[in-house]
């Protein structure tokens, strides 16, 4: 287990499990980290759009931003209402299933699901994408590294909550800081030049306007610079990570992280035009990215620039890991309502939901490779599902308030009615924007995923009914089993299973299957140390079954034998005994026990209402030289 | 079952496998389909190295292929002869390990895994490369589409030999005729025109020379060109897949795919130089195969044109067949022997090495992520490994003819001998040029592999050594077993493991985690169902454990009572039951006996010698609904 300990930490015991809730130093990077480095990319992606109109678009960043930080004042209300009315984690999935119906729930679930994937995969891609830009050797490798990014993450979100949110603290403070100190610095800058800076560093010439103004394109931008928003819904679905008192904790943290993004993106918004910094074309050679133009422009190419861009590297990679600290806790909530596996709910070695993170790396991966790890081609999928659980869970909090009518729920109604009107509206923009580049697809990922979800919940009840037992216990005819233990040979494994059939049932059949031509004859060996033995101790013998094998295949005829007694042998019950290795190290496990699988699988397939089977497992000690290199 | 049956195939019964056997009509796709293909790329990849020389460079196409053309013939003749000695499947692992020694026989082994892998990646890069050459609109998507297609011939080959070969005769059979079609052609066309002949559609002008000759260059080309001749060892490999008389039956295919390997090179070369045909430079604009000049040159843009063309793009994809055929088998040859895990000689649903495949199949996936699916950059991993097999294969017949001294040894030793020789010059020709360009990862590849295989080899060794008993079977003191069922409640799948464990057993504990707030009061239902009717039929009464979860974890209390209960029965066994519900449909599988699985895990990660675990199967009955549209 050595190499697994050093890659996943030792597993924890179940009492560690208080010792894993967090503070709000670290709750701004585990929840916060993903919405603080939506600056990166959010404002970005929206002056993208704002290219063809030239010098004159680089006037409209300032409005767009507006309009979002405006979005973003009415989603922290919300949010901290939703923080307070739901202490145990109020997800989008749980305030607009209890409020509004589980398949409403179900549709907020699968667009959150959706939202933390792409989380995911634009994170990591962007990360990717600045850090070629900085070194374009490395350009051609970007999909190896996207991936490579990815298996780290994975292993270290494997290894649980607190550890990882050590490892995450540094960079995300130290790109708040970097950041901040910009801003501040250029803000003084343009205060003391009376508007007009001079750039250290003087961006890119901007092109020509090819596009006259249209609240078409406006608003297409506008769509690209709400996916700033994505991730502000983090520290509502996690109040359960935080220390008590929880809900003070989470909003707290909540609060931070709102004022940090709105500071970043204002003071990109108001840079960006006073230093007249566009974006460039992500496609033409020398793109450079807006935060990149910025800070050299305000503080040279100095090592103050390296820093700072090493930090918005590593906070836009890491950022991925809101995702990952979201997506598994989601599926587990939806799991426990029985519309997903019930193995989302069980937790691993480190007292994580593995199998969330198993299956979120998977579908992360599957996006980054599809779409070759650029950013560009992720942003249109990605703001729908986001704001779509926003309304609804903004919806389902009115409801809340309408049913409860505790102290002032007009005024919160009324606050959440604001942040579900403006959030459905934007959704609306959004999937009319964006529908054509790539939004369909989301659009239609959503509904597949309610169907499936509704179709495992229906599934699940229908089990329930049919294992549901209004009957009592039959008492009759309890016989012993028949006990079946296939043998290759004579050995100490051979010698336990034995032991343990004849303690079981006075009816024991071994079966052999002669396929090595070198082999031992079994007879004279049987004989000496089985047939002999029980004689003289006055116990019932075993049946020895040898079958041959021309075909040198082994597990066809030991089922055909068990077939056979099962035949002749009609209600009694068959107890077959496979024995296991266990090996004292992970890395062996792939030498052994295949076959056994392989004959339990092909036993359940056969439909044997009567045959049970057991593993005896068989403890190997570990080798001597294991620890040392092979020979 | 539906769906792996359509995918997969039905499982098909053990006595079906004779069936499964081919004659030369099949061997030739299936054995030959990379030889053939290679001739789609061995020539392009020497002719890209005389880029440089320019015109001049033309001329040196013919002595080039006239070397690779004269290894060719002494292969064939050394296979031939390998074929005949080997019936059973002679590949240069069996070859070199029973006569030079199993370390020997490792390094041809993982010579000739590498290469296999190398033929999958290479196979389907090449032909999705001459795709997106035809069709530059895909360019974009070149990974996703090796990927694709390689998903396609994983589940192809996971359906087992024959169908397969059904299924790709007919593109091998097109590929052969079209080019054979404009070779004939093409050669008359040259010998009516007096060696001048007018190209239907003019090839590209030829670019100026850029280097001067030197021997290094034509080595290099050389070694680039020998990826012409790899995957003529197929057939020896899989003599045993040919129907009777099967060493006929394979010499005879061999024969034909190495005569058709050689009129092909030789037509090319032939050809090129007549119409003043020359590789082009694969990353600068205007890209054109030389085989797509040929065509054109000699047939001109018609139906034939892109009928060719398509003929070619299906061969180089399926090409990869080759290594999908052999290297499971390869595999299975290498676990038998103990050196690999034993998993790798199960046979699956089709009788087919599944194992194999899907490791090949990820290999070969990661090469092509890592290498993003481009031709040129796999071409220096490759020849290598398959002249290290060829070299080590005809040594070790060397010194079979020496052991065997047969009638006419001396004449069989001399021919290997020469093979030997030849190839093993190629080994180190191909090794020094390519050293820098990527050969230094097969170099490096293979000697850790070697490693590896002998550490797997050694932990068999000594696990057969651990549990080898010499002793007779211990008879004293045989009591019966603890039973232990943990139950979730009261329904019918508890109701069968309490009558299997009451048959066992006197001594009966079920466990209970209270764990649901909402759930039923067990104790009254236990008092109903359970202890009143054993108390009238007079039957022993199991002890039923209730136990609190205020953290909602299930598993970790079971496994605490289940650690006291081994406690206080010092040297007893433990039965613990564990029911597992069995579906009707595959898909369903993921819902369910996970927690069943992490307990069995956990107890056994534990190390309790004396703990067995038994899963006891509950056949679930397909739901009325389940084949109508999911609600």
């Amino acid at each position: 287990m050595k190499i697994l300990d050093a890659l996943l930490g030792r597993p924890l015991a179940s009492w560690e499990d208080r010792a894993e809730k967090i503070g709000a130093p670290q709750g701004i990077p585990i929840f916060g980290l993903d919405a603080l480095s939506s600056a990166a990319y959010g404002p970005e992606a929206a002056m993208t759009l704002l290219i063809p109109l030239g010098m004159a678009g680089v006037h409209f960043v300032l409005p767009i931003t507006a309009a979002i930080l405006a979005l973003l004042t009415i989603l922290y209300f919300s949010y901290r209402q939703t923080i307070a009315a739901y202490p145990n984690g109020g997800g989008s999935y749980t305030v607009a299933g209890e409020n509004l119906g589980p398949v409403v729930g179900l549709l907020a679930g699968s667009a959150l699901m959706v939202d933390y994937i792409l989380e995911v995969a634009v994170g990591i891609s962007a990360g990717v994408g600045a850090l070629v830009s900085a070194l374009p050797k490395l350009q051609p490798h970007t999909l190896a590294l996207c991936l490579a990014i990815l298996a780290i993450l994975t292993v270290l979100n494997l290894r649980g909550a607190r550890s990882s949110g050590i490892i995450f603290m540094a960079p995300t403070y130290l790109f708040i800081v970097c950041l901040l100190a910009v801003i501040a610095w250029g803000a003084v800058k343009v205060i003391l030049s009376g508007g007009h800076p001079h750039p250290v560093v003087a961006p890119p010439q901007l092109g020509h306007a090819t596009a006259v103004l249209s609240l078409w394109l406006l608003l297409k931008a506008f769509s690209s610079g709400c996916t700033a928003m994505t991730g502000v819904e983090a520290v509502s679905n996690g109040v359960c990570a935080f220390q008590e008192p929880r809900q003070k904790s989470a909003q707290f943290t909540l609060t931070i992280i709102i004022a940090l993004l709105a500071v970043l993106l204002l003071g990109i918004a108001f840079l960006a035009p006073a230093y007249r910094i566009a974006a460039t074309d992500p496609f033409a050679p020398g793109y450079q990215s807006v935060l990149s133009q910025l800070i050299a422009a305000v503080s040279g190419r100095g090592l103050f620039y390296y820093v700072s861009i090493a930090s918005i590297l590593l906070v836009l990679a890491l950022s991925a890991n809101t995702g990952f600290a979201d997506f598994p806790r989601l599926c587990h909530n939806v799991a426990r309502d029985r519309y997903l596996p019930f193995a989302f709910t069980l937790r691993g070695r480190r007292l994580v939901y593995s199998g969330g993170v198993y299956v979120l790396a998977l579908a992360a991966a599957f996006l980054l490779i599809l779409f070759r790890g650029v950013t560009d081609r992720l942003i249109p999928l990605f703001a729908i599902g986001a704001f779509l659980a926003f309304t609804l869970s903004q919806a389902g909090m009115v409801q809340h308030w309408r049913r409860k009518r505790g102290q002032g729920w007009q005024l919160s109604m009324t606050v959440n009615g604001i942040g579900a009107v403006a959030t459905g509206i934007t959704v609306c923009v959004v999937l009319v924007t964006k529908f054509t580049s790539g939004a369909w697809i989301t659009a239609l990922v959503i509904p597949t995923m309610i169907l499936l979800m509704l179709a495992i919940h229906h599934h699940y009840l229908w089990v329930g009914r049919q294992v549901a037992a209004k009957e009592a216990l039959d008492t009759g005819k309890m016989s012993q089993p028949i006990v079946i233990l296939p043998i290759p040979g004579w050995d100490r494994v051979t010698a336990k299973g034995l032991r343990f059939a004849l303690s079981i049932s006075s009816e024991v059949y071994c079966i052999h299957v002669k396929n090595d031509e070198g082999e031992q004859p079994l007879a004279p060996l049987w004989k000496k140390n089985v047939t002999g033995p029980l004689q003289q101790a006055g116990l019932p013998q075993p049946n020895l079954i040898q079958l041959e094998s021309p075909t040198r295949r082994v597990l066809a005829p030991i089922l055909d034998q068990i077939g056979e007694l099962e035949q002749q042998n009609p209600g009694r019950q068959l107890l077959v005994l496979l024995p296991e290795l266990i090996e004292s190290r992970w890395y062996f496990y792939a030498l052994h026990n295949q076959r056994a699988t392989l004959l339990k699988t092909m036993l359940y397939l056969r439909g044997a209402q009567h045959t049970v089977v057991a593993n005896i497992p068989w403890y190997l000690e570990p080798r001597p030289d294991a620890t040392s290199k092979p020979e």
